[in-house]
């Protein structure tokens, strides 16, 4: 059995972590901590899993994490480069659900995240914990920083036309209109976040600028060993969990003749949680929620240029926790879907 | 015109102000107070207002609020109380929307409120702002409390069974079984009240007690003139505006014969904003959405003796807003529907 | 592995029964039945099925129900009584999730109905699905005519009340205030149903008489094996999934010295999927959401004699398909959560 | 008083119709026709409308048409087109709110609404009633092909862009990303379109082709005077009301010193209806719900050649009937905005 320690278990990646984790069959939840609610048992705050989870959050100075195989951090940016030095001399790998290990170059992430970056040689270590693109790294990884749940939707959407050697589309002006449930803000009391403001309403937002455009740069540019030019732009959808990113690619005129779907299709054919859907589809969200599923479906348009990916997941599992257990499978040599074949929920 | 000053305007009973009287044929929009948003247009924070209301916030010391007539408090409970007594004596009228001039026992208000009521003299001449029941003492009156928004539909779904001279229901057993849409919760950044959390969900609170069961006791044995017992049970409803109350009361067996949809619709025979709806109906919170009506339907499941009776009306307009609008046009001489024939929007 | 057949399977309860089957360690899903929909595969029309579940719709005509151990009907009513004889006469179980085998009275069926009942003899047989009330019953029945999702959770909520031999409340007078979510309604293109109707809206309906009425009063009456009373006065949520069950009983006054908080959790401590909370809780339909548990909170407001029980299940599980599985796996001697112990989706 | 009569009013467009004609003060409702409900009074299928609309539907064969001044079609396609011309014979106007005058090329008609057209002649006198487009053309018209919802959002956002003489943009390659409240697929019993489905959930279709890019690209065209490539995605979102519009077009290198911001504000100081927000804004739809506004930003993320719009509208109300009455007070010579000037619903 893994033994897991969670860092910061309140906020909606933590309780999914636990969802899934309760569940899997080769791990032992060891410690959770929090701050603020130490001694509460977590089924108290989250009664949902009541007779799952028997654990009470700990304060973290008192938790024995370094007992721990694994360690997931569920908490604000900053906090998983603080501790992951000590827990790494220990053995113990980490990895972290936020920003702290995705941007490989510090002034990047000063600028978009508000602080210094305190650990830039275990940045340098860190692995970027999408196993479809970064299977062989994660397999060695001691430290993952695993991508934010809007670059998981772009990344796996552009790959397949980024990552054939030559360039198919015009890689300077790609475009992704991205939209998202409000899960994706998090657990924080903020009033833009309430029913009231946010139900039965639609909005763009961070046109200006957004933290997920660099990360999702970098990762793009990973895949093509090229620069791209991306154009982000992220809206609210008034559901709970799911994103569905609409991408936009034009082709060059040598690529007029390619069979995308056929290029999707073996692309993902040994990645068991991307779905490539048959030609003409249109994915809903609903179709993964609560699952770490990813679908994407492929359009041409009047047949013309402009290619046009639909890609949904839920943010919560394959845009956070269920990306994280993906990558600890991967890591501890497990079949990569262990724990995580739920059949989605719907309706 | 009559010169309007509103306290406190960044709430949701704040918007909802400033929606109907910004349309109100007689009314002259003055200023609008807000401590924290001194200088700012108040359609910045409300782009629903751009184009219709042109004022901006007001720190409250630098506010002129003397030079109006009227005097509008949608603040936290105490500060109308804090207030008051100048205005008045400038010959301003005031109307509160929070709780401060609604119960009449300052130790019952000390219990629900957690704070000593400051001004028991001005309490003992406010009138309660419920115009179905007490237009007469609204007419001259200088202070109005406004009935909460739970207790509008409840009082005025009893009303017609408790205001006969005798007893027709057992009063001591009445049950009001009550849900509110999510925007009665106001707009305060709260967990609880995210859309996350209170979304594709469903739940009582405040099982144990809430403040506007002393409120409602209180209006209805002012009705009945009675002693009378009543259990409340608010519930959450993942919708922004409405309150649905299913009123259950036990026919006394004198009263088995009686003839309550006749009841009821010549009770309200006379009020503009009380719809009884044809005998059988199912009145729903949409058919009331943004508008100042309150419908009742009146049941007797399978012609026995507890009477089931069904109130829709829109929290923030007849629960709140537009009520004070109504007491406002009662007390300035108005017809009492001016500003306020909005037709509800639907769907 | 128990071989199980699916007639009707393009609703609400046949893609959650699949969603739970295709899961079910101990289940092989052998055929799935559709008049309209044959060959074509089941994960076309729920791509959320896609590779887990295989198999095509079959026309009724050519599936071969009679090599299943264990059939449901997922159907109309109608349906079941009219395939139950030939079935159960070749050694098969049936599993009904429509009425056919609830109401034991074929008058009463036929006036909720609309229809003569076709098989009194085989509903004389037949067993009521409710494990917790029911449970050596089903163990040994060939037949089973699952309750609706209102009554679980009516009867389970006053169950422990009624159960007690001698009466300890009102027994003529109780009152179920209840709210569901819209899959109740089923997958039927309905005005009602539609998203820009019900969404934004509450409203209560058949409050004349609800066909859950008489199969609720047939079950309190057996587990109190005495006549009782009910009001049943079901609502709309604009929410997919959930009933939200609000119990009112006045206690006599020789049970006024009950600890009812006791009573409840003795009465239910052997059985997994019953939850009694701690006293003064407030359960939450999303606390269940996707599951099978079923969660119970007591509540006595003011310490008075009326007592108010809140109890919330996913109608779609714990009130049909999970229910059904239930009763599968104690009709073939499994543990009774075998494949039932998911965790609670939330948020 | 105009006299006003509604074919076709049980659809959403038809009873949005209804509440605004209801308290236009230049409006005198006539008759409103349906086949099927013919002597059931409106505001019974209505009770929003309670108090506000006395009229009884009539059957078509019954209505006294040719005595209104106007006659709006809130009807499916192909129903305009085979009355309007008595209608127009006897000097009644006609606005529709369907398809059968928006597309000038009748082929294109009949393919993407699979029936001829039976009007040719009337067709192309008819004028498309965009008034911040086609204001002086609407004055004298006696025939109105109403704008879909989709394009009246999409021609409103590009057009400053467009109609600036010489080319400011790359026009072949325009993109739209719009989303959609449900109350876009009209009230029509359809299962995609249940609350079940469709709440909570996200998904684009009709990617391979929508009948409101041919009428997009045909206003576009009349815009610029040129030809013009688009690209329509549209999405279904989760609410009731509410378009937004995400456009993308690129600077041409000899644009890119353009103050857009000017540029939008210019070109709408004199629309009412259209605001251009400060630059830098996220336009809500619910800041125009059940509202005739429009409104639009403008943002050139990273400085660079790509210029994002984002638009929001009422689909029902500037997306249909608002913008028909719009249109009628045009053609009688009313101010563009009586009837007009409601404040939108927030929240």
């Amino acid at each position: 059995m893994i033994k897991v320690g969670i860092v910061g278990g309140t906020g909606y990646t933590g309780v999914e972590l636990l969802r899934i984790l309760a569940a899997h069959p080769e791990v032992e939840l060891v410690c959770i901590t929090s701050r603020s609610e130490d001694g509460l048992p977590v089924a108290d705050m989250f009664p949902s899993l009541r007779g799952h989870v028997s654990l009470c959050f700990t304060a973290p100075d008192k938790a024995r994490l370094t007992d721990c195989d694994v360690v997931f951090f569920a908490t604000p940016h900053g906090v998983a480069m603080a501790q992951a030095p000590d827990l790494l001399k220990a053995g113990v790998k980490v990895i972290d659900l936020a920003a702290d290990f995705r941007l490989q170059d510090v002034d990047v992430f000063a600028k978009w995240y508000g602080m210094p970056h305190s650990q830039p040689a275990l940045l340098a270590e860190a692995v970027y914990g999408l196993p479809e693109i970064n299977r062989a790294a994660i397999k060695t990884a001691r430290l993952i920083g695993l991508p934010g749940c809007y670059p998981t939707s772009m990344q796996l959407g552009f790959a397949p036309l980024l990552a054939q050697g030559k360039p198919l589309v015009n890689e300077s002006a790609l475009i992704a209109d991205c939209k998202s449930g409000v899960s994706g803000a998090g657990r924080k009391a903020e009033v833009s976040a309430l029913m009231a403001e946010a139900s039965d309403n639609f909005k763009a937002y961070g046109v200006k600028g957004h933290r997920h455009l660099p990360e999702t740069v970098q990762g793009l540019e990973a895949i093509a060993q090229r620069k791209i030019g991306l154009t982000f732009v992220p809206h609210l959808v008034p559901m709970i969990r799911g994103i569905h990113s609409t991408l936009y690619a034009t082709l060059l005129p040598e690529a007029r003749g390619l069979d995308i779907q056929a290029l999707f299709e073996a692309h993902y054919k040994d990645d068991y949680f991307v779905d490539v859907m048959p030609a003409g589809s249109h994915p809903e969200t609903r179709s993964v929620r609560a699952s770490n599923m990813l679908r994407i479906a492929v359009h041409r348009p009047g047949n013309g240029d402009l290619v046009v990916i639909l890609v949904v997941e839920d943010n919560l599992v394959k845009g956070a926790a269920g990306q994280g257990v993906q990558c600890m499978n991967v890591m501890f040599g497990l079949d990569e879907t262990t724990g995580l074949r739920q059949v989605p929920i719907l309706p």
